[in-house]
């Protein structure tokens, strides 16, 4: 598979999981990862899961626009930059954002809204 | 210095040689660094340069609005995120952009207009 096709493979199985399964991230993140959210930065799986579920609403839908990939490092690392929209429920407008990923032995990633 | 300073000195510099002197961006990159601007990517220090000078604006200026930083690999590198707004000479509203920098032994970015 080419790098393109691994990154958005890679991506929607990400947001499926923040959407449906939010604590199911734990299984993408390492203790050594780092997640910067909105400026705030947390380290280790357990810590960015406790994050990423404490986030002030529930139910929501990751609309991605554009999926960016470049080769990083000698061991098939990647980085990735997405950008897109979230739909909140109950809300009328979606919030813009844009997430960086940086994916080698471990995962990091870096998630802004605009 | 800590690593979120070094990171908004690099991003401060970056745009700076942006907006003044574009072509001077050559110092930056290497012949193994990538750009991907909105989509399309470029390989080289020279074709980055070559990309960025036939961008179909000349004068422009940079404001940063969020600068994020985490260390990356064990040889200092950095992963910076950088959101901003991008004025265009002659236009009355601003672009909004985001930009990503991977900077380890080579600088890579990738950046996206909103």
């Amino acid at each position: 598979m080419d790098p393109d096709t691994v990154a958005k493979a890679f991506v929607e199985h990400y947001y499926n999981l923040f959407d449906m399964n939010r604590v199911g991230l734990s299984s993408l993140y390492q203790d050594a990862s780092m997640l910067t959210f909105e400026g705030q930065k947390t380290q280790g799986s357990q810590n960015i899961v406790a994050k990423l579920t404490a986030l002030p609403f529930q139910q929501c839908k990751h609309h991605i626009t554009t999926v960016d990939c470049q080769p990083s490092g000698p061991a098939g690392g990647m980085l990735v930059f997405v950008s897109g929209n979230l739909q909140l429920s109950g809300e009328q407008h979606a919030l813009k954002f844009s997430q960086v990923f940086l994916k080698s032995s471990i995962l990091s990633s870096m998630t802004m809204w605009h």
